[in-house]
C-alpha cells in the first residue's frame, strides 16, 4: 500500500513529505492506521545527527497513537478496530528481561529495532524502490506504519488521539520515572532540573503520589508558570541565584531532597541533580539523553554517603502493561495532558514543530494526521 | 591516667609507642580497656597523608573491641564489665538520619567526630600537655580509650576480642554490603572486585546469603586460594584474560552480574564494576575508599538502561543494632573470621601491620593488648 510519511532523508536535514510504500503485515505483526503523533526531543536529537547510531534515510516518530486496521498471522493480542499506543519499549512477556520483574527493557526485538528493521531483519518501509528504515520501531511519522504485535498497547476507545499519543514517550517517562523507577513516597521532597515536556511530568507525578516540596529549576523563567500549572510548589532559576546550586538547593530542601530527576539530558546538571540529593538516602534519576560521549562524574564520596544513581527509560514501564493504565489516569483526570498540547499540525508543517521545540515555544507539538 | 598508645604524630612518619594521659568519661560517656583492635587500610591511608581531612597528632585505630571499665554520669545503655565494640558510625536513635529508615549515618556527633573531638568538642587525649585528636571517634590504637555511649556496641562475652575486633570494621562492611546495602537474593550472580580484607568478607556476605555465581577479581593471583576459602566460585585475574575485562565478566555472567561490589578504592575499577552490571537491573556497590581528589565517571546511558550505582559505609549496619548480630552470625558458624586474622602482634610491633598490610601480605593483623 501507499503511505503519507514525513521522511528523514538524511542527518541535519528537514523532513519531506511523500508518498511512500509499505508492505503489509507479516506473521505476529499488525497495520496500524497512525490518528496523530507527538514530536520528541528524542526525533530531534537523531535528527540533528547527535545519535551515533542514527540510521538514514529513515521515518522518525516513536509518539503516537492510533488503530489497528490489519493483523498478521498469529496475532492473538489486539484486533482490527483496537484503539493502540505504539511501543518503543516493547513487552514480550518471555525474555530475561520481561521474566526478570526488575526491568521493563524487554530485549526480544532489541536487536533488529535497533538497526531499523522489523524482527524478520526486513523493513516493510521503500520510497521509489529504496528501503527507508524503521526508527526505534515505531515510524509514527507515517500515517499508516507496521509494528510487532509485542509492540502495541491496547488503550480504551474513548481517550482522543491527540493527547492520549503523548502518552507513547513524554507522559509515561515523566510520570513512570516517579511511579516506577523512583517510587516516591507521600511527602518526600523532590527536584525537578529542566521543565519541559518531559520535567512537567515528573512534576505531575510528583503531585500525583503527594510528594512534599517539588522544586523545580530552569534556566527560563516563562517555566515557572507551567511547573506551577502542575504542581510545582518551589522554582529555582540558576540564573538568579546567589553562589553555588547544589548548595542553595540542598538548603531549600533541609539537607538535600530525598530524589532528584534529571530531565535536561545535560550531563553537568546530572551532577548537580546527584549532588543536590540527601546524604544517607537520596537517590537521583537520569531521565534526559546525554549528547554521545559526554559522561557524568563524581566523587565517589557522593555514593558512599548513601546517595544512589539511577536512570529510567520510558518511566520504567512496562509498555503493555503500565500504558493503558497511564491513560485511564488521564481519562480519570489524576493527570493532565490538555495544557501540554501546545501546538497541533497537519503532517505536511511537521518540521514547524520541530523549529517551535528548538525554539522553547512549544512543550509539545502533536501532528494530526 | 595513663595509657600505652601508638599516637600518628604527623602523616608519613611511624606511629611512636608513647604513654599519654587520658581523662575519664563525662556525662554520656564510657572508658574502655582495647584488648585488641585491627589494622586496616583505612587508618593506613590517613597516615599516608592521603585523607585530605587528616589531623595529627592523633591516635588512630577504629576497629577494636574491648571491655567497659568506667561510664560517665546518665549513660543507661551499657555498663562496667560490658563487652564493646567501639563504633565509627554511632547509632543515637533519635536523629533524622536514624530515624529516617532509610541510612546507618547517624548525624548526632558527625560534627565534632570529623575534626577529632569528642561531642562537646574537647580531646580526652593529650601528651606532655600537647591535645592529641581522637581518629573516627575510636582510637582504638591505644589501650584505653574514651567514646559516647552511642559509639560502642555491646556483645556477647564469650566471643574472642582477637577476632571480634575485626567486626569493627572490615566484617561488617563487607557482609553488611551485601546483606544491608544490596540486599543480596539467593541466585543473584555477583562480581567482587579486590579480595582483601574488605572483599573476602563480601564474598562470605554472598555465600551465607545463598548467590549464585561468587566471582572474584584480583591482580593478585595468591588471592585465588583466599577467594575460594570463604565461597567464591570463580577467579578472574585482569592481568591473565585475553581482552576487555568488562566484556570477559560480561560474558562469564551471561549478559552481566545482578551486583558488583568494588572493594579496591580505585575509580577506574569502580567503572569496571558498574559497566560489568547486567543491563535492567544491575547493581554496583562502592565500598573502597579513593583517593582525594579522585572521581568516577560512566556514560550516562549505563543508569539510563538500568544500571544503579550505589555505595555504602560500615556496610549500611547500623552500629548498636547489626553489630552483635554479625558477632552472633560468628559464634554461631555462618561466618569466618579466624582464618582472616593472618597476624597477631603487641602493640610495640604495630608498625609492621602496615608493613605487612602495604606488602599485600596479611589479611588482617591484629594488635592485641
Amino acid at each position: 500500500m501507499k503511505t503519507r510519511a514525513a521522511v528523514a532523508f538524511e542527518a541535519k536535514k528537514p523532513l519531506e513529505i511523500v508518498e511512500v510504500d509499505l508492505e503489509g503485515p507479516r506473521a505476529g505483526e499488525v497495520l496500524v492506521e497512525i490518528k496523530a503523533t507527538g514530536v520528541c526531543h528524542t526525533d530531534a536529537y537523531t535528527l540533528d545527527g547527535l545519535d551515533s547510531e542514527g540510521i538514514f534515510p529513515s521515518i522518525l516518530g516513536h509518539e503516537g497513537a492510533g488503530v489497528v486496521v490489519e493483523v498478521g498471522p498469529g496475532v492473538t493480542s489486539v484486533a482490527v478496530g483496537d484503539h493502540v499506543i505504539p511501543l518503543y519499549t516493547p513487552e514480550c512477556r518471555q525474555c530475561k528481561s520481561c521474566l526478570s520483574r526488575k526491568t521493563n527493557l524487554c530485549t526480544a526485538i532489541r536487536g533488529t529495532q535497533g538497526k531499523g528493521l522489523m524482527p524478520d531483519g526486513t523493513s516493510r518501509f521503500s520510497y521509489k524502490g529504496q528501503q527507508i528504515f524503521h526508527y526505534m520501531g515505531c515510524s509514527t511519522f507515517s500515517n499508516y506504519t507496521v509494528l510487532p504485535e509485542i509492540a502495541v498497547a491496547k488503550i480504551r476507545k474513548d481517550a482522543p488521539f491527540d493527547t492520549a499519543c503523548y502518552v507513547g514517550c513524554g507522559v509515561t517517562t515523566g510520570v513512570g520515572a516517579v511511579v516506577n523507577t523512583a517510587q516516591v513516597e507521600p511527602g518526600a521532597n523532590c527536584v525537578v532540573f529542566g521543565l519541559g515536556g518531559i520535567g512537567l511530568n515528573v512534576i505531575q507525578g510528583l503531585k500525583l503520589v503527594g510528594a512534599g516540596m517539588i522544586v523545580g529549576v530552569d534556566i527560563n523563567p516563562d517555566r515557572e508558570a507551567w511547573g506551577r500549572k502542575f504542581g510545582m510548589t518551589h522554582f529555582v532559576n540558576p540564573k538568579t541565584i546567589d553562589g553555588d546550586l547544589v548548595a542553595h538547593l540542598v538548603a531549600l530542601t533541609d539537607g538535600g531532597a530525598d530524589y532528584t530527576f534529571d530531565a535536561t539530558g545535560n550531563t553537568t546538571v546530572m551532577r548537580q541533580a546527584l549532588e543536590a540529593c540527601h546524604r544517607g538516602w537520596g537517590e537521583s534519576i537520569i531521565i534526559g539523553v546525554a549528547e554521545a560521549g559526554r559522561e557524568i562524574a563524581t566523587r565517589p564520596f557522593q555514593l558512599v554517603t548513601g546517595r544512589v544513581w539511577k536512570g529510567t527509560a520510558f518511566g520504567g514501564a512496562r509498555g503493555r502493561t503500565d500504558t493503558p493504565k497511564i491513560v485511564d489516569w488521564y481519562m480519570d483526570g489524576k493527570i493532565q495532558i490538555d495544557p501540554m498540547i501546545t501546538h497541533r499540525l497537519p503532517l505536511e508543517r511537521i518540521n514547524e514543530a520541530f523549529d517551535l521545540m528548538h525554539a522553547g515555544e512549544s512543550i509539545r507539538s502533536v501532528v494530526v494526521y
